[in-house]
């Protein structure tokens, strides 16, 4: 048993090897305190107008960063702001895209990871994309104006 | 295996900290007593019809509470039932809704935990959306039927 | 799409009745606030320790409320910090009822919604199981403690 | 594609075959009057005990016929009632076999449909197993008490 595991790690020994990091490529990446930022200012705009939402932000990977639910939001709309930040990153666009198209081309209900409801926003910088937001709770259209602000406040979290 | 569970209990009682919860929320909760209760009003009115359909009621937090099976239902009609449930209780309003919603707004098809057939309802007390009742087993409009006189039980129920 | 909006309400206005609740059983609730702030104590409690996690608090219905991954973390431990808050919620105990026990009855391993890792507690108030914690992303126990930090910062932050 | 509806019901009718019955298999089947009066042998059995469980009984087939939770029950019982039910159902032999098996046959714990605790039983008239009760809230030996109360009641319940 032992012998086996000495065996194994010479073998990841060898298999790894020690590169430069020259020929990759490079992308920015959201990180915790963005992602804070970018929930908060869309929370801000949820909250002048009395609208109770949850708002979940993607990194580049699809993977859950931050997530929060405000008081009274129903709880259906946690699986909806998912979906639609999925939507957002898989997608690298918009979900009113898909909201606008679905009623010339039906077919897009039947696309894997897509949702076609307004509220989930890709996050881009310098062209890029990095991440998604989605945002539910209240109307789709709502949603969506809660997510266009918390984009909208990426120059300024960004110090640009 | 007792003493695994005591000192499981001294760890619990040593894990938790009591303190006071002037801060919190309150809400209200439905019961076992209060579900039957409900569900016995829906048997009622389907057995004076002659229908048999599955009931399935859910907590606030979308857990079940209650189930029963009439006889004679079809099987695939537990899952409907569940499903009418759980959104009425994860979208606060009537399964109806996205029924009549969805030849207009052909996006509802791809909203997760949602279904476009009448028979799903919430359980509201003062306002506040504590459970929901889900039916299914006979056409979604007779479906809805057993569901409404159901939720029509409630003020007798209470005691109003 | 407006006009379908305000016909839903008024068909929910007709739907719901409105009853007394003085029959119903009453409950405390966690809240966006307080769960920010119990995330907010466990990260600090990381950040002092260079540990990089997935925070996730859900309500007592088991539904997430809030969930932050702190950068570096590996995405793995997303859905890890998730099983752990449901077990906690689940079975209203710690995880660490389970890591411990599983040794002594291996039947634990399948037990559905539960996880045999230290790293979930309840959140208490008052004897009464509001809601859970779930944390991962360094070793089981680290976790625990990071869990069990934002815990004790329950009575400082409902200003006892 | 009132002429297709035409042919298909054709097709229906030149499908079906009036036969007798004789040559099949008649089977004894639960239905919800008994697994109401089941459950409540249960329930009584729990209150007198102060004990809050979920009980859910599963006809032959392994699909829900009826389910009911006891105020103050922790909600991952709900999960792990159905699973104990559909292993006893599945397997036509109590959990228990399966708890006291585990130890000594680890495999066990890979069995799909199984769970190795304490509390799901089968029904059993003339020696056909026509359903099953799973029984969690408390430990798996008080859940298992709770599911033979049930059990004992059955010829009463039947008149015998």
């Amino acid at each position: 048993m032992i012998k086996n595991i000495l065996a194994a790690a010479l073998l990841i020994a060898a298999t790894f090897t020690t590169v430069s990091a020259a020929d990759l490529t490079h992308k920015h990446a959201l990180n915790l305190e963005v992602a804070k930022a970018i929930a908060a200012a869309g929370e801000a705009h949820a909250r002048a107008n009395n609208w109770n939402v949850i708002i979940t932000i993607l990194d580049d990977g699809g993977n859950m960063l931050y997530m929060q639910r405000m008081d009274g939001a129903q709880i259906g709309s946690i699986a909806v702001s998912l979906r639609k930040a999925e939507s957002a990153i898989n997608f690298k666009r918009p979900t009113k895209v898909f909201a606008d198209g679905i009623a010339t081309t039906p077919g897009l209900a039947m696309l894997p990871g897509a949702i076609a409801n307004e509220g989930g926003l890709p996050i881009v910088v310098d062209g890029e994309v990095i991440g998604s937001i989605g945002v539910s709770g209240v109307t789709a259209q709502q949603d969506g104006m809660i997510g266009q602000a918390a984009i909208d406040a990426l120059p300024k979290i960004l110090g640009n």
